[in-house]
């Protein structure tokens, strides 16, 4: 994947997004009866935060003299939702919680353990979950994530296992559900051999699809495993920014496309549940990459239009429910050196995810600089350039970028650190600037976002409350400010089947050490 | 105000907030008619980070090992307001907003520039306020805060100028104002010689009272100036954690008490309208110190709670707002240091806030310690012990309070900074590290804040959303995603009167340098 243009992110719903405004969806409406089709949509990562950055970014690129004007507008399709409630997140077992932990509260809502997929704190008993619940009412269900699909946000819909690092478990529960559609990343293990996942879905009758010709020929009726040829790290789809900026030979598949075939296949007289993961708004979070949980937030919103595309033909029958399992790295819109300042254009100037930069420009880089330079040599910076903007070198006229000299103590002391190739987690101060990241690369990702306005205060998720989003038929359930087990009562509640979920008496053991 | 005791936050109004639960207020009504009575309660600063901090705060207090439990509690009482709404916050000038251009927003229900009180951007013509409205229509109308009431939140409600900083101005104009009550902390500037504000207003007719017991011998039906005769830096309030533990001899007035004498002084049969501002939140998150800000928080519920007892005799006819102007200090509920895990119940070690601290701890300290030691000397380290709960020298036999050697040297640094007196904002590193600050001071509360689990990514405020908690007549107006202009026109709504303020054809000006 190299870099061949400078595209920006385009709105590509813009037109349905305007349709939505004329429609005046956004008065607050309830309708009787149980709703046909339930959207049901999970930012992994993305709290209020992650969405006002992302607004805030798309009103910075309409230029920064209109801050409040084009602020207005929110440009987010799910800020226009009419009832906004807020969620806590806390696991059975610790206060910041896991995506396992979270994901059997918002498919079951019951509290579990770290690590725990659709069962009670000690695994000894399996719940239900909202997806199996609307199967049994004979709705057709459909699973859809960016990041690999035995992953703990899909996997809490459709398996029930002691740990979500059960990757083979969880894929063959998947290829013997009755679910209908499951679709984006891969799998995280092979799952191709005899007897494993894909094998044993295809005897089971599900069609198996890896690029988006063979997707679109599938016909209604079909149960479908769908993802895409080229996977990027973990089986997951590629970044959105990576993903817009891929060479035209390489068509990755979208979020939003995953999900309106989803739509095409699943739309039957009995109704249809789907749940859609933007699952790498978290992974980008967890690196510290401002611009990456950007670009798939919107892209997790392009996902969302389109069940609004669908709401807006079927508006009395269909209920959108959109949230988060947690926040992920502390992010602010705020940091010290900026102060009450925001340039948040300036991540614009971003090529690629810190995932592409590691792995096609810094790998390349150190087999082909060994022994490695003193100092950041001028192919490096040439590269720092490129592909984050940032002049270290007084190359370019513009003042913006230049780096201060404290910007290029932290970058000449991360570049050691990763031409080194030594472990940087030892030492505290390292674990403190780097996590587990390469030290080059979450440098140059916290000093751009820095100079956007734009901070983090760590690695790993936090313990704020998420938003919870929602627009259609049983919406004003989601008012208020609840937990987040509450979110799957009150879709069954909407579904209008309660789900009878009971803890067993385990004892709630204290902190985990866990750390997923 | 010298360290005597260790007395740990009281729930002091818990028989009020059980009660509250007990009466199963948090069902989703609306009431037809206008509410005869209004409380606008403006946590300065205060996000759903701090309100959630607060909460996390009082559950690690409660024993670790019942985190979800105690969690499913929601320890603050306007977490329990059936309907939470979410507001941008930007100023018309700048992402980041200011207390007057957002107070300005929350009173008038529009946009101004930073730093602007209650007038358009260009401050060539006034805008009317919710409390004049509410005057107007003949209720009666009080302004509270924390802070001192000139200080720009309780100004916005009463007075217009170009400049918050025009505190003269300012005061005069709450000595004309035809309000009821001004109560909480107290003017910027000396306003008690001839032809000055106090002079002025009594001449007005109002009762001007500095003492619990010349606020209590106040009759209904007179006008009153009420503060405390004891203030710290700023005019203000004590903060909550130092006036908590300050000495018996030093009986501080609580944000609550003069929220129920308000309420005791403004009730007549045409009602009112009562603005609480807890103005030392945001305070105490410039300063990034965590346990200050949570017992500010803690205190401003105890005002709310007032405010709930009142609505509870009369639930037909008031309305009750919670809502925020900003966020401050970036602050999140997790470190890269402490991942996953957090231990809120440290901070229960801080004695004293980081202004009582400097005040009464590091300026004598200076005093007594000239030339200053090289390294801190073990009356230092004995201090951070008694103050903070840290331990530099291994002096108690617990582990959790060690310091790490990365903490000492931070620490260290920090002592010489401030030991030599010089100005720390030179060096980009030292801004980003200490802000204004008293290095030694803002250093401990960082290491004591982490060690908790909190981390903070600025001094200045941030561009976070911030929620809108209702309960009562017209509460349902509050639902949704909104600008916070739209609060001030729900409230003018609710009154039956709009607010027909009206932006001139100003120019727009792009981001102001003006910190405020």
């Amino acid at each position: 994947m190299k870099s061949y243009s400078k595209k920006f992110f385009k709105f590509s719903c813009l037109t349905s997004f305007a349709l939505l405004i004329l429609l005046g969806v956004t008065s607050t409406t309830s309708h009787a009866g149980t709703p046909k089709y339930i959207f049901y949509f999970i930012g992994d990562g993305m709290a209020n935060v992650q969405v006002h950055a992302a607004e805030a970014y798309l009103a910075a690129l309409q230029g920064k003299d209109e801050v409040a004007g084009s602020q207005k507008a929110k440009l987010l399709a799910m800020s226009h939702f009419p009832v906004q409630g807020l969620s806590t997140t806390f696991a059975n077992n610790r206060l910041i919680t896991g995506s396992a932990a979270a994901g059997t509260a918002l498919a079951c809502g019951m509290k579990t353990n770290i690590g725990v997929i659709s069962m009670n704190p000690d695994a000894t008993r399996s719940y239900t979950t909202v997806a199996e619940l609307a199967k049994a009412k004979g709705m057709k269900v459909g699973i859809v994530s960016s990041v690999s699909i035995d992953h703990a946000t899909p996997a809490v819909f459709y398996a029930h296992q002691p740990s979500r690092s059960n990757y083979h478990e969880i894929a063959m529960a998947l290829a013997n559900s009755d679910f209908d559609y499951f679709a984006g990343g891969g799998f995280h293990d092979d799952e191709t051999g005899t007897g494993n996942a894909i094998e044993t879905a295809q005897a089971n009758g599900f069609t198996y699809v890896k690029t988006r010709q063979a997707l679109a020929a599938v016909t209604p009726g079909n149960r479908v495993i769908a993802t895409d040829n080229f996977l990027m790290g973990g089986s997951a789809l590629a970044y959105e920014l990576d993903r817009v900026n891929a060479p035209e030979t390489l068509p990755l598949i979208s979020l939003a496309e995953f999900t309106s075939e989803g739509i095409r296949l699943l739309d039957n007289d009995n109704g249809f549940f789907m749940m859609v993961e933007g699952g790498k708004i978290d992974w980008a979070c967890h690196a510290n990459d401002a611009r990456a949980a950007i670009d798939d937030t919107i892209a997790f919103d392009n996902a969302i239009r389109e069940a609004l595309n669908f709401y807006m033909l079927h508006p009395d029958d269909t209920l959108i429910v959109v949230t988060a399992d947690h926040e992920c790295g502390g992010q602010t819109i705020g940091f010290a050196g900026t102060a009450y300042d925001t340039f948040f254009e300036v991540l614009a100037k971003q090529q690629y995810s810190y995932e592409v930069f590691d792995e096609y420009y810094v790998v390349p880089y150190k087999e082909n600089h060994n022994p490695a330079p003193a100092d950041i040599d001028a192919n490096m910076w040439a590269l720092i350039l490129e592909m984050f903007g940032l002049d270290g070198t007084g190359a370019t006229a513009d003042e913006w970028d230049d780096l201060t000299e404290y910007d290029k103590e932290r970058l000449e002391a991360a570049f050691d650190k990763t031409m080194s190739g030594e472990s940087v987690n030892l030492e505290e101060e390292d674990r403190l600037l780097y996590g587990s990241y390469e030290p080059l690369t979450v440098t140059l990702t916290h000093i751009l976002n820095q100079k956007a306005g734009i901070a983090w205060t760590s690695y790993s998720h936090t313990g704020v409350p998420v938003p919870v989003l929602t627009i259609g038929n049983s919406s004003t359930l989601f008012d208020g400010f609840y937990d987040n087990t509450d979110i799957a009562k009150k879709i069954a509640e909407a579904l209008g089947m309660p789900l009878l979920n009971v803890e067993n008496a385990s004892v709630v053991s204290s902190q985990s050490d866990t750390e997923i």
